[in-house]
């Protein structure tokens, strides 16, 4: 498919590339210890093997009474309990309670046989070293924490495609749940190509630029869960990037290339891509800035992308095209995605209508709520980037954004 | 101080502990690999050691020109030029154009020397095997980007006390920035303590729970940037606490304590903080909830927290005073980190005036915008929140929210 022969909108390329991938796909798992898991996508439903909390428990310092026993207690009129123990923290008890009997608890502490309350400490009175005076009435279950009340034995606790954030991993802890299966990590090859490109650790020479994009792909891929496989840079050479991505291809669930800049680069690109497998290359150039050059194409069920050389370019369609399918490979929906955020534009924006353009924007927290301030510069170079903290987005269809609409802000994390 | 004798408002606690911590403070700083830099703070500003470009370069594939030889071109009256050369990628050129002289460049290409401008190659027709035919005039600097375009030898391209995303990585190491002086991770002591409590690989007995904070604060700690220093859970004797917060002190920038839930268990906890420096406890109870046993404090300048030995209060109180601490020890303030994301609140909500309370809300996306949901049910437990995707707050001056309300969303990550 010869380059920009037919350029599809962003959402017809995205569209493509997601029907190509067939989605939901079976997901890999793999066994991991649960503290390792922050950031991983749940492979399994994941029920709660006994109740929560798994004996009642108090949940204020005081005494343990039945509560009956306490019906009409007041200041005026106290009730009069005997103390037949404490309960001891961390330990079962074997306290058994009659009528009007009652043993001292802590927070935490599990209640013993027959009692249903626990009367807070504040509102009793020791008077002898074996009877309290009891101000209030408590009823059934009041200051306690039943059997199952947080978690029921057999309740689903963590379902499955769902990513791990702190609190899950200390909801399974809780649970004693300390091993946990998970998606595999989508192993994404990342090929950085130019005659002109040398690592960033190498002298410069005038007319030489230094590789960029395999460092930020592959921060984008680890941020999005997924794991980078650099495999450095490539000449101009046809036979050289045909050759890194029959290598890429068995080990990688998706490959990325930055093709070299030059019209010729870009077609060997397609093409070398168009003969690692059907469907092969789906859109070659989407209507869009940055990032008209880029190619899409599935191949055998691999998603490989070819993505402009300029490193800015480059980190803005990942940005909108690798961060989805990242996800989409974890078995993650943009909804389980986080939201971009809303703000009121400060200026007036033009665009060329039937391209989507990608402005880079500064937030400004005011008192009247976020700002999106557009970063100007002739650059479209990666550092214009780092003086953003995201993107908002001027529709194909439409001709510009006025001052003071308000826009959705995709962060750069 | 004894507990609960003086509630502070969230603000005046919050407020209490950033003056007894007086930032700014002088951070301490490391050398560390760009490459390793991501989500870490600058620590010094960052200036551009050479030009970028470094050399005047092609943006488009075609003929480099004088631009004054184009003057008047068109596809009626082309301009004739003589082809001297092909410029090679990725190397510097020595070739200088004369008068109507041309060379055959491609994108990133460095211009010869006397060439100002390139002609698109769809805009030329080759006739000869050393002549094009040019049809259409080129202003100076067109399809060009100069030396120092993008950015000026010694401009700023980084300043300090800033987080460290991808875009940053990449700007640093397209200079040659390959080592980069950073802000030292803040090392941030946990110690849980009950004598109920067991470590989650552990089998339990009933009457114990399983320790869930040291795991969801260490996480929370390592996604702020911190490096938690996990201590392990200390029975509750007053003397085990003294002993754990002796050793932590010299090595950590910030101690978290989850206490013993019990009353007298709290006590000591803040009398122990209390003899670890000045000015020692500035709080003790916060008009909050989930979190009113809070304990702050700062003791010969290190923030000492007692958080509350529930995982769900524990993990809320840390990411509202924890995070913005572990912020600042870095340098950082409150606008540099995530903002916080409107949604409109699904229903009413009542709360009790003076009290700031936390309520767990899960976002739906909707075409009309992001509802934010509250998550009921009893339970205050980490599970809870498991089912939530943020926090709303409702302040303590107000009685409630009502539905249709926008709300702002503190995400839980």
């Amino acid at each position: 498919m010869p380059e920009f022969l037919t350029l599809l909108t962003p959402q017809e390329a995205r569209q493509k590339i997601f029907e190509a991938l067939s989605f939901p796909r079976p997901l890999m798992l793999e066994t991991i210890p649960t503290q390792a898991s922050l950031g991983r996508v749940s492979g399994r439903d994941v029920y709660a093997p006994h109740p929560l909390p798994m004996f009642n428990r108090a949940t204020v310092d005081g005494y343990a009474v039945r509560a009956e026993d306490t019906f009409g207690a007041s200041e005026s009129l106290p009730a009069y309990f005997r103390i037949v123990g404490e309960i001891p923290m961390g330990q079962e008890t074997t306290l058994r309670l009659n009528a009007m009997e009652t043993a001292l608890i802590h927070t935490g502490g599990m209640l013993p046989a027959n009692a249903n309350a626990v009367v807070m400490i504040e509102q009793t009175q020791r008077i002898t070293e074996n009877e309290i005076e009891v101000y209030r009435a408590v009823s059934a279950w009041e200051n306690t924490i039943r059997v199952g009340e947080e978690v029921k034995e057999g309740e689903l606790v963590l379902p499955m495609q769902k990513r791990i954030r702190a609190v899950e991993v200390g909801g399974l802890l809780a649970l004693g749940i300390t091993r946990l299966e998970v998606v595999k990590k989508p192993k994404v090859g990342i090929v950085s190509s130019g005659d002109e490109v040398v690592p960033p650790e190498q002298p410069i020479q005038i007319g030489q630029v230094r590789d960029v994009n395999t460092y930020t792909l592959s921060a984008l891929v680890q941020q999005c869960g997924g794991e980078p496989i650099p495999y450095g840079i490539l000449p101009d050479q046809e036979e050289a990037l045909r050759q890194a991505l029959q290598e890429l291809k068995p080990q990688c669930d998706m490959i990325l290339i930055t093709a070299g800049s030059s019209v010729s680069a870009r077609d060997y690109t397609a093409r070398v891509i168009q003969q690692m497998g059907a469907p092969g290359v789906l859109a070659h150039g989407i209507n869009t800035r940055p990032g008209k050059p880029t190619i899409f194409a599935v191949c055998d069920g691999l998603p490989i992308l070819g993505l402009p050389g300029n490193p800015m370019s480059a980190f803005v369609i990942a940005l909108h095209f690798v961060k989805p399918i990242i996800f989409a490979l974890q078995g993650l929906t943009v909804e389980q995605t986080p939201p971009r955020v809303e703000a009121t534009l400060t200026i007036n924006l033009n665009s060329q209508a039937g391209r989507e353009d990608w402005i880079p924007v500064r937030l400004i927290h005011t008192e009247q709520g976020l700002l999106a301030e557009p970063v100007f510069g002739k650059s479209n170079m990666i550092l214009a980037l780092s003086r953003a903290d995201g993107l908002i987005c001027i529709a194909a269809e439409a001709t510009g954004l006025a001052a003071g609409e308000r826009v959705l802000v995709e962060l750069i994390e």
